[in-house]
Parts: C-alpha cells; sequence; structure tokens
C-alpha cells in the first residue's frame, strides 16, 4: 500500500479522488488539505464518502509536506508552482492537476495565466496524457495533468495531425461541458436557479485558457503551428463533456483512412474506444467511467470530418486521468481502481 | 397607467415582478432598487427581460420614495421594517413580500424572527391572501404578502378548519420546492452541481420560520390552537412547491363532504382550481402560471386524508401573489397581468 | 373575436397553442382535434390548461373543417397536404406548422421529405417569417410556418448574406435544442432517465430534414447557392434552442460591420433583439418568450465570425411565430398575446 | 470465476448488472436474455459497458437454461414464476428481482399481484435483505430480492419495532423516487419533457404494491400487523429514493433511544449508514453506491419521530443489492464488486 496526500482536496477533483481512492486497493490517502474547510472531516464536504470521510482536511500552512508516496495537487493555477517546487525536493511523486506545468512554452503559458515561478521545472515536467506518454510518465517525478477540454480535443486529434493530416487551419471546435468543470465556488452562474434549463456560450473564439495548452500539444503532433477557435459551452448536466471539431480537408481523406489512424492509434487503450464508423458517442456513455469515446462523421466525399468525443470532466478530464497517472508512477497496473464501465443511467 | 417601485429588485422575486410588469397593462415600473447592483441596468441581471432591460437599479440609501401609486417590497425580513415605516408616512400602497408584517402575533414574529421596530403597524397590515381577505385587501394601505410555502399550505387548509374539522394534531405537512425559492445567492446548497440530481429535507419537524404564519393563519380559521410538523425538501426544479398534507380523523369525513367544502370555497377564484375527487395535481400544471391546484385522496373510510397542492413559488407563492393584491389596491381588475395557464412543458 | 381550429392539437405545438390562446384577447379556439385523444378533453393532456381545458379533441375523419376564421395544422409532414387542399377551398386563413409548404422547390421538399401530393400550392404559400416576408403575409392564405432550427439560423444569417457578405463555404451550424423539439412521442432516446444528465449529436453533417429549407431561403437571399454543414445536438431541457454558427471571409468584415447590418435589419422588430458587439445570449433569456435574441464574437481582425442565437423551440420556433402569422393574418396587431418577456429563471 | 446470466437484461436493473458485473473480479455474465432486443449485443442498449458490450441478448424461449452457477432474474412480476420453476430443478443458485417470491403470504400477493403459478415456492424463498436474513440467505437456493421503495422503508424501521416501539397506526411514509424507478419504458409520463421539471405524487395512500411487501416484513418484526399510508412521489434525477416517514410515539421515545437502536443494527454493515443524531441524508450521498443512509429528527419531547432514509433504487434497492445477495449465495465476500462511496457529484 501506497501513501499519499491530496493538497487541495475540497474541490471537485480532490473529492472525486477520495472516492476514487476510497475503493483503491493499493493506494492510500493519509493527509488531505483545504483552506476554507480546515479542521473539518472530509464527510462534512462529501457526506458520500465512506472509507475517508473522517480525514480531516489540514492547512497546506501548516501541513507537513514530503513525506509519503505521492501527492495529487488539486490548486489553482498559480498555487500550485511553490508547492511543486517544495515536493521536487523530497524523495516523492507528483501529479498536479493544475495548470501549472503543462506547457513546455513558458511563455505560453505565461500569456494564458500568470507569470511562472519554477520555470526550470517546465521541461522536467511530463504531459499527463499516458496514451501519448505512457513511457515518459513511468519515470517520471513531476506530471502535469492535462485540462479537461484539452483532454477531449487532444485524444481525437492528435493521431490524425500526427499521421499526416492537414486540415485548413483554423480547426473549429465547439465544447460543452457539465457545470462541475467551473469548480465547487462557481459565482453566480453555477447556480441551479441560474444554469438549469439554461444553455450558453462563453469565452467565444479565442478567449479559453485551455486554448494555448491544446495548440502546443496539437502543434508538436503535426510538426507545424496549429491554430484552432475553440467556443466553450456550458451545459445543465453534473459531469461530462463533449466536444464537436469540424475540419476541413482540400485534400480528401476517406473514412476508411480515419477509422483506420484512430483505431490503431487506440486498439490497446482500455480507456479510449473508438466506435465504429458513423456511430458517435453520448456523454451518458461515459459519465461515472474513465472513458474517453470518440466517432466521426466524413461529408461530401471526405472533405469534411466531424469529430465528437466524450469524456468525464472529473474522471479522464481530471482525478480519473490523475489515478492513470499515480498508478504508472508508482509503477502499479495503469486501470487500478478505475472505472471501465459507463453508465446506464 | 399607475407608477410603481420595486424596492429589492436583483432577486428573483423583484425579477419576477419586472418580468410581469413588462406585460402589464396598467402598471409601470419607474423605480427599482438593489444594493448590491446599484448602477447597473436590471438587463444585465436579467437578460430576458424586454420592457425594462434599460431601468437602472439605485441605491435604498439614496432613492427618493414615496411618490409612487405603489411600492413593492422585496427585502429579506428585517430590513422591510424601516421602509414600510417610511412609506406609510406618504400617500402611497405597499405589497410587502419579506415576513415582516405577515403575523399578527408581534411576540409570534419574534419567536421566528427578530425584534419588530414597528409592532404598531402589524394590526394595520392585512394578510395578503385574496382568496380570504379580498374584501379587506381592498380597502388596505399595507399588504403582507404571504410565504411561498404558506401559501400552498393555507389554501387547501383553511376552508377545512373554517368548516369545523378537527384532524388529530400535530398535522403533517411534507413540503417540496424548487431552488430558487432559496433565493439569488443561496450558498454552496445551491451550487447546480450540488443540488442536480440530489434531493434533501432540511430543517425538519419544528425548524421552518413558515411555521409561526402557518399556525397562525389556521388557528383563525380553527378557532383554536393548530400545531403542525413541517418538512420542507429542496428539489431539483427551477420553480414550484408540492405539498403533501396528512390529515386524521378520529370522525371520519367522506370524500364528498371535503370535495363540497373545497369546491365551495374556490368556486369563483380565478387563481385557485379544485381537482375532481381523486385527482391530484402536478407542479408542471402550474408553472408559470399565478394558480394553485388542489387535489386530495381519503382513505380508510375517511379516517385519513391526504390533501395535494401545486403552486409555483415565484408567482402565486410570491410575486404573481403580490401582483394579485397590487391590483387589488389600486382598484384594477384582479387578474391583469397575471398568466391563468400553466406549462405545456 | 376570431373563431380558430387546431388541427392536431395534443402535441406540444398543439398545446402551446391552446396555452397562448388561453390569453389570447381576439383569437378563441373552438376546435381541435387529436387522433390519439379523439374523445377526450384537452385538460386531460395539459392539466395546466384552464381556459380551453373542457374542449374535447375531435378526430379529424369526422370533423367539420372550413367554418372557422383560421386554423393552425399541427400536423406531421406528409399529413398536412390534404387537410391544406381542402382548406383551400374555404374562406379562411391557414398557418400551417409542418414542413409540407416551406419549400419553394418542390424536388427539394421531396429529396428531404415524401412525394408531394399539392406541389400546385407551394408557390401560393407564403414562408412564415414575418421579419422577412410581414408583407405578403398580411395578405396570403396559406403560411408555412418556418422549422424551430431553421428560425434560429435564418434570423442570424439572412440579414448578413442579403448584404453581400461572402463566407466561405459550407457555412458550419453547430445548434442545440432541447427535448420537447422531437415531439411528444419521442420514443426511448427521448425518455426522462435517457436523455437527462446526457447529450449528444444527432443526424451530423448532411442528415437533419432542416437543411433543405435552411438552404433554400439562405440561397434566396445571398442570390447563389448556399451550403451547409448542420449539426444538430440534444440538451437536457424542455425547451430552448440556441445555434453556434461558425462564418470565415476571406476579405475580413469588421464587428462594426457585422452590428450595423443586423442592428438595421432588426431595429423594429419586437421579436427579434441584437445584443451589444462582444455579448451573447443565453437560452433562459428567451424561455417562454417569443423572441429570437442574437449575438456574435468577431476573431482574427475579422476573419472569422462566430455568431450565436436563442429562441425557444416551441414560441418563436413554432406555435409563437404561427400565432404571430395567425395576428397578421387575421389583420391584429402583430405583437397581440405573444410574450415578449423572457424567464428570469 | 462463477458464471451467471441475466435473463431480461435490456432494462435499468440488467443493464446495471452488466455494468457492475462488469468490474467484478469472480463473476462471469456469459447470458443475457430480452426478448425486445434479442439478436443484438448489449452494447446497441448501454453504450456506456465495455466489459460486455459485445455480449448478445437471447430469447428466452430458445435460451438453455440452468447450466450457470446463478442467474439473475430480471423479469416483470408474473413473469418470473415460470422460469424460477424451472431453475429450481437445476444445480443453481436463483437471485428474483421481480416481485413474485417476496411475500410469505401467498394471498397477500395476490391481492396487489397476479394468481400464484408456484405458491409452493414461496416458502423456500428467502427474502434478500442481507442486513436481516444474512444466514438464512447464505445456505438458500432462491432469493426475492426486495422493492426498492421497501428498502428504503425496512431498513430505517426494522430494527425499532423489532426493539419493541410502538408508533401509532397507520404509519405514514412519504417517498420520492427518481425516474428509472418506473423501468426502462415509463410510457408518457416518462418522457423528458414531461418528468423533467415536474413532480407529482401517484397512487396516494393505499395503491402502491410495495405496501403488502412492506407490511408483511414490518408486521414480522412487530410481531403484529403494522399499516401503512404511503405516498410515492415522482421526482426529477435518474436515480435515488428518499423516504421520509413520521412516527408517532402516545409513550415518547428519547432520540438516545433511536440513536441506540439503529446504530447498533448497523454497527457492522458496510451497505447502511446511521448519521449522527440530527443529521439526515440526502440523495447524492448514496448515488453511484449501495448504500442506505438513515438519519431522523426526535420532536416534541420524543413524541413524534421523522425518519429519513435514502439509496440509490437501481443499486442497494436493486441491482446492487442482489449482487450483494449473489455473492453470499456463491460464498465470496459480501462487498465483491459493489461501490461503497457516494458520488460527490
Amino acid at each position: 500500500m501506497k501513501t499519499v496526500g491530496i493538497i487541495g482536496a475540497s474541490g471537485y477533483t480532490g473529492g472525486e479522488l477520495l472516492r476514487l481512492l476510497g475503493q483503491h486497493p493499493e493506494l492510500d490517502v493519509v493527509q488531505i488539505t483545504s483552506e476554507r474547510f480546515a479542521g473539518q472531516t472530509a464527510g462534512t464536504q462529501f457526506p458520500g464518502l465512506q472509507r475517508y470521510r473522517n480525514l480531516v482536511f489540514e492547512s497546506l500552512k501548516t501541513v507537513q509536506l514530503g513525506d509519503l508516496d505521492g501527492y495529487f495537487l488539486c490548486l489553482p493555477h498559480g498555487k500550485s508552482m511553490p508547492v511543486v517546487k517544495q515536493l521536487m525536493a523530497s524523495d516523492t511523486k507528483i501529479v498536479d492537476l493544475s495548470a501549472d506545468f503543462r506547457m513546455k512554452s513558458v511563455t505560453g503559458y505565461e500569456k494564458w495565466y500568470v507569470p511562472h515561478t519554477a520555470p526550470e521545472l517546465c521541461a522536467q515536467a511530463v504531459y499527463g496524457l499516458p496514451e501519448l506518454y505512457r513511457t515518459e510518465i513511468s519515470t517520471a517525478k513531476l506530471i502535469a495533468n492535462p485540462g479537461c477540454y484539452v483532454t477531449s480535443v487532444l485524444l481525437p486529434l492528435l493521431p490524425l495531425l500526427s499521421a499526416g493530416l492537414q486540415p485548413t487551419q483554423p480547426l473549429i471546435i465547439d465544447s460543452k461541458s457539465g457545470v462541475s468543470g467551473a469548480g465547487r465556488n462557481p459565482g453566480m452562474k453555477g447556480f441551479y436557479a441560474e444554469a438549469n434549463e439554461n444553455f450558453s456560450a462563453y469565452k467565444i473564439g479565442r478567449q479559453h485558457r485551455h486554448i494555448g495548452e491544446m495548440e502546443e500539444q496539437l502543434s508538436f503532433a503535426a510538426g507545424t503551428p496549429v491554430n484552432l477557435i475553440f467556443t466553450p459551452h456550458l451545459l445543465p448536466i453534473n459531469r461530462g463533456i463533449l466536444s464537436t471539431i469540424y475540419l476541413n480537408f482540400e485534400q480528401p481523406v476517406s473514412p476508411e483512412q480515419i477509422q483506420e489512424i484512430l483505431g490503431k492509434a487506440y486498439a490497446d487503450e482500455m480507456f479510449v474506444r473508438v466506435m465504429p464508423t458513423g456511430e458517435t458517442p453520448c456523454i451518458t456513455q461515459i459519465r461515472y467511467s474513465n472513458r474517453c469515446d470518440i466517432g466521426f462523421v466524413s461529408l461530401n466525399g471526405g472533405h469534411q470530418l466531424v469529430l465528437v468525443s466524450c469524456l468525464d470532466n472529473i474522471l479522464k478530464g481530471a482525478s480519473g486521468q490523475a489515478v492513470q497517472n499515480m498508478n504508472l508512477l508508482q509503477a502499479l497496473p495503469e486501470t487500478l481502481g478505475l472505472p471501465t464501465e459507463g453508465a446506464i443511467t
């Protein structure tokens, strides 16, 4: 049994880690922190918890850091850097769920976020998409766990770009996310009577911070700069992201080709499923699982392609992927403690 | 055209008044206040508004009070008293949506709320349930608009108690309310990802403030003290209350008797509908209408009675009833500008 | 008071007409039909109705047609043609909510639907978008009421294409609709426990029947054939459509230009609102109103444009627009009985 | 690894068994049946499934029965009897999720359901509430898995009645259930646009079939006939039941006494949690877990008691409890493959 801590454990990603690890046979949570709820038990915030309901939130200010086998950092961007810096001095493994170490380009990070106070660590951090960087993750010390929207965009697109397909730029991505994506303190837009029976676009086009991270990884795959138009929308559901991606090809690409590229890329993956040609996934089928499901429709003789991807923003989009990464870091089976089955209802 | 103001207009009851009066042919809103949003237009908070979207929230501290034909007060309890006091000096009409003047018993009010700073006005205030106090309302200056849960409990029970029926005490009331009932600043319990797919009881038994108001009006009708057990629950819907009321009679009461009493009481009412015997209402049928619909099931030869009532907590439970009262105060047709039709979906 | 009938009145568009006309001062519903529920009252299907709850559904087979001032036809496509043919012989006015007379091109209609049995009437029918064809509607006998998705796409795009803007083809339209859009007999996908907490794309790209109608009207406006990629999605809400439209311009178009074109087009409209530059609408703001609200974001120096439009699929997308058309047909004020105010919650 | 079959596997209880057993280490599903979907794969109905998505539904008419280690029967009441009869002849174990063998009183069963065609087996069947009948279940061949509402009522009440407490009759039970409880073919009331934003009572008082089963088990515990008034309500959520139970005691019972009785009864249970005094559970905390959580509030010096219990109707209310029973039947650890952790959101 390995011991782990969760820094910033009172939000949805922290709570979901407590829920998942509540049934994990090899990872034991022995330390949790929260500034808002320091001194309270995890059960006061998450009454659904059973195994860890009596664990008490400590304050990050007074907690002893570095003694455990691993740490999950569920802090806001900017707050993670100093904690990572401190933990790097210890003999431990880190999965950082913030954006702080996701980009290789420090100036790229600073364009979308805040000045970076630990730029020297960016090169060491491994981008935590196991389907792409499994080998690097296994031997890493610091994992930058990808963003939720980002994972839903990269998994369908990376194999296509790596295979040399060249869609017309900018690529158009129309994403829709459940409300939990806004965090556990979402302001008035997140109030039930404002979000329920509602739906809206926000940060349309070139405004959402996840664009930097998406474009960097897509550009690595394409070997050339990739530009996006990205429109996130707020769905009246608790959890789940569906991304509809529109590609245009001057040289047509057949559906068989697309199916082959995607099928090959994910043939051995437990947490990515490529649907049969012409079928596209729905959110229910991945809710409460750690899977990302991908489908597509080819149009106009292959000149246009519509990709649809779905994942649970708290699982494959955050805490589930974080456990997948921690399993790899601790040399445990990658799927340990992770749900492969999606919801029936 | 009469001029009215809405004091505390940025919550759901204020917003709903703006929506309703946006299509009212005889009441014109010329003044709105909000401390949180002073200086902003109503449209920033309620983008659905059309007629009044450019009206600007003023601060109560600087607003000129008393010049209009009527005022709706949508302030929290305790905050209404001083404003009412000030307005009573002017030649205007007041519909107070707070709890401050709902109880005749000042000590009763103080038991459930705060010390009363204008106790001398309690006797002058008329309880704003038009189906019961229509005549008094017409000639009043100050109306205390009933609570949302309260209206759903009084409308089915008052006629039965007035008719002399004597259910075993305490009466049991199991109520369920949509989230908007908690106001437009509901705290974490009101966050979408906490309230959605959830359901819970709260303030079980003898804790909810509406009990005082319910018991006072029920006791008036019965001519003897009436005691309740009242359990409110939080429903994952935007608007609507359904109350399930359990009565026990030592002397059985036939369903025909119940149907007759309720039927007679509301035969001429536009905003109360008694269902045919054995049918009970659902929330959809009253959503977005100003109606309260009532049904019942008689059990065990009349020894037990289950009443079910439904209303829209923002309409018949608050702002709709307030407009009904203001219509009466201004000698306008009582139903003017009020929706009689419930939702199809 | 004019008399009207509703043919096929037990679905959502029929029910919504009954709700709207329940408070309409000049249109009186005296006849309703339904094959499924013939012999039952409207109130059994729509318990929220007040004014018309005791009106009885007749069978279309036995009903006397043609004596009323107007008819709303809420029949499935293909079923409307024979009824329209019969009504055209009477001295009455018809608003057909089906697709049967929406397209001028009979072969276009037949490509998406079924063989047309009254092609000679297609030229006589006026396309019921009052903002575009108000004059023609006023003097028409037969109105083809537009589709719900279609209205949300045409209102933002028609003025831009009419003004000569030439976006790269195909235009990309990503639409999201509430479940009521699938009708009142939606099959298993429409069951609560399947649709709730779910979200999915369907009929991706070139499969949805509304494409024919959209492309025909857009081509009229552009003066040249217009091609679309159209992806509808199913939103877990009762009512509302939001369309996100992606345009690419080889020659950049400034946001000021877009704002001016749209602003001018709808300056005098009661049921279309153009948002201030940079603001986009949400579904709540148009729910339960007859409005379509439009906003946009201009990107990359005007090379890309993202338009967002919202409407209530049962109101401006169907029954509200139908009443707007009937008002015009009956020489009544166009806005009579129609809600201009959107929901607060 | 034990082999099991699921008879009637295309509804929610069958689908949930496939989801649960998709991660069960010792039970392997090798046979599923469905009349509606015979010949199709499980994945067509439940695209979220991973392990069993390619398993094909067979028809009960042609399937070979009796060769497996165990069978789950997810058939409607009345349809289970003949299959159970047939399986009793084989060397296998049966968990019947229908009502057919839940009541010891055959006349009681026939009063609420249909004539019983295998009454001789009723005595052999063990009522599948492991917290009450664990020993009997371990050595049984046929388990009658309890109803969902029933489990939520029995778990809080049985210990109190067994301890000799004598509440005034009839006991009042106000229950609320998510829509999946109505099955995967729920008719128009189960359509999204009818159930969403809605809430209603149904089968009020003495009409719901679960009453027979509840009263029989409660009477066993009390040693005397127990009578209920039971009002189920339909909640706009996918899964979850909350029961609010009102007891009246002529002789007051202290909260300490209640806490002690419940606490003792469930001290060693993994799937029942008694909340601290004064706290009551919400539905989120048990969603997607196999737990039933119980709390209470004592009123008026112990003369009244309000109990609140919550469970997931598809898990502890059906398929989760069924797996718990099958684990016991197969001599596996009782909690194997069952979720103990409730939802965070």
